[in-house]
């Protein structure tokens, strides 16, 4: 099948990789859509030693089932993190902790850029009629997203910002709009603020950010930047969320945290039913934040094209026929 | 009067410093017994560069209170951070974080280990004469360890583990051990075990303590080594509570905070009228930490005490005449 594939932080793309066979109680998921995210960039800097087929944001159909035939037709989005279910984090219903978990094209698991992927059949979910294909796309980092509500709490009082308004930071923003807080989400591009404009969400500029002031500071950027703006930004007793992903060590201050009693919380994955409702009522739409689609042979213009500032998401659509692009590797 | 004095982080007596003029709303308080604590070892390190007299643990009586010439004669402890009442963090009711602020012998304002200080009214909080001065000496250290429950909820169910049974770590221990939580204290020496021992607290060896296991982890020693312990120690989604002084900045794995959803909590000073409850009521009983009193004129002699490795509670007793004690100056 068609493939893009990673090892030893070179991304090429192949048409020679097997297609999968569903292990028990797996799935085979032909894919029509997947996105290209943050993380996907950072693994071909080397963030985590990863060899196979990357990609973890996709919508699909279900081809082949052996243990659940009557699930074969469905439209479904995935769970990347597969859990063992024994372990004492998964007992703890924690099973994105899971610590045998594998992870869809970050962790021992192939991923969605390709043609097909297995995964378990737990981890994948009916996507409702009433969401689009672009829409369904976006369920995995909405899902993200998310999770920072459930590891803080957001008081309608607050003063949040966000940094990065990127497709990650929009994201982010459009969820916590909901709450009602005191939102400011820093945007550099002139299409970052529109799409805040469109959605009357405040933006501001960088450098007009105001210090020791806000609540709550979502650090969406995961540069060492913008953890330091966040912490100029945070007021005391205040909390910034890490909600990127962060390639090796940070020299942080300790000593202002303590002083300033500052809360630092590690975000990641996040419920994808909840993702899925905002979805469907139409709370979030990330359809928006589409910059382009690629057929899947073009896939490293595709890589290309996300690393490119202020980039918006970039798709890869599997019905799509290429249209000349490059099938040379990208290297870090 | 005598005092201690420091200066380019240089340590000193001197029996020449002026008895302090209390100001508008200000008492003079003759300090009866002053304890010695981590931060004052750390501002001889330069931790921050503070000229004048340290201590900030203390109890003491009210001798001259121009504005409230009745509360002369009142046996007292002193709230430590003088806030100016009017700036952004006094009126969001955080007086604790001013921006103004002076903090008694840290920050812009002479501390207790002199016969006198001054301090505003409003930060002199009477002892009930139920509470020795043995015990009221420990206000400070034991409200500082009250904020961590202020920030953090400690579950009865949850496993939290205590690094560090020094003073502070003992306070924490007692404190923590309240809330029927399963509690463990990282204890290496024989009277810290002793200490934990007669309060039925259980202790472990640093090299027993169990990867990714506790909820909660009370980072109470200071150091980078504890720092990686406490990140060793944490279970995926749990919180690493940050309560004690740190120099300079600190190299930290932020992809796993991110990846494993840790929380780091910064925490500082708390509340004196709780710290006084519990010692009224009997629950906390930190007189057990006090390993030497030394008169004011050995207060060099007292320091170089409270840096050997594993000592608890060194006090400034200053009814006690000197007993041969150097003067001499202690730089780091």
């Amino acid at each position: 099948m068609k493939s893009v594939w990673l090892e030893n932080s070179v991304l090429s793309y192949r048409d020679d990789v097997p297609v999968p066979e569903p292990g028990a109680d797996e799935a085979l998921v032909r894919v029509s859509l997947a996105g290209i995210c943050g993380t996907d960039l950072e693994l071909v800097k080397g963030y985590y030693p990863f060899t196979g087929i990357p990609g973890h944001e996709f919508v699909g159909e279900i081809v082949l089932a052996p243990d659940r035939p009557e699930r074969v037709g469905e439209r479904v989005v995935g769970e990347i993190n597969v859990a063992c279910g024994t372990c004492r984090f998964c007992l703890d219903k924690l099973p994105r902790h899971c610590e045998n978990r594998t992870v869809a094209g970050i962790l021992n698991r192939n991923g969605s850029f390709a043609e097909y992927l297995c995964l378990p059949l737990a981890n994948l979910i009916s996507v409702p009629a009433s969401v689009s294909d672009a829409a369904a796309v976006f369920v995995e980092p909405l899902a993200a997203v998310l999770e920072i509500q459930d590891q803080v709490q957001i008081h309608a009082e607050d003063r949040v910002l966000v940094l990065g308004a990127g497709q990650l930071g929009q994201l982010i923003a459009q969820t916590l709009a909901l709450t009602g807080c005191g939102l400011r989400v820093a945007a550099r591009y002139g299409k970052q603020r529109e799409l805040l404009d469109a959605r009357r969400i405040a933006w501001i500029d960088e450098k007009e950010i105001s210090e020791r002031f806000f609540d709550v500071v979502v650090e969406a950027t995961g540069s060492p930047k913008g953890f330091a703006i966040a912490s100029r930004a945070v007021r005391p007793r205040g909390t910034v969320v890490l909600k990127s992903t962060y390639k090796g060590h940070l020299k942080i201050d300790v000593s202002t945290i303590v002083v300033d009693e500052i809360t630092l919380v590690g975000s990641r994955c996040g419920p994808f039913d909840t993702a899925l409702r905002l979805l469907q009522t139409g709370k979030v739409e990330p359809a928006v934040l589409i910059e382009q689609r690629y057929p899947l042979d073009d896939a490293l213009a595709a890589y290309e094209h996300a690393t490119q500032p202020g980039a918006l998401k970039v798709l890869l659509q599997f019905s799509l026929k290429n249209s000349g692009g490059t099938s040379a590797a990208i290297s870090p």
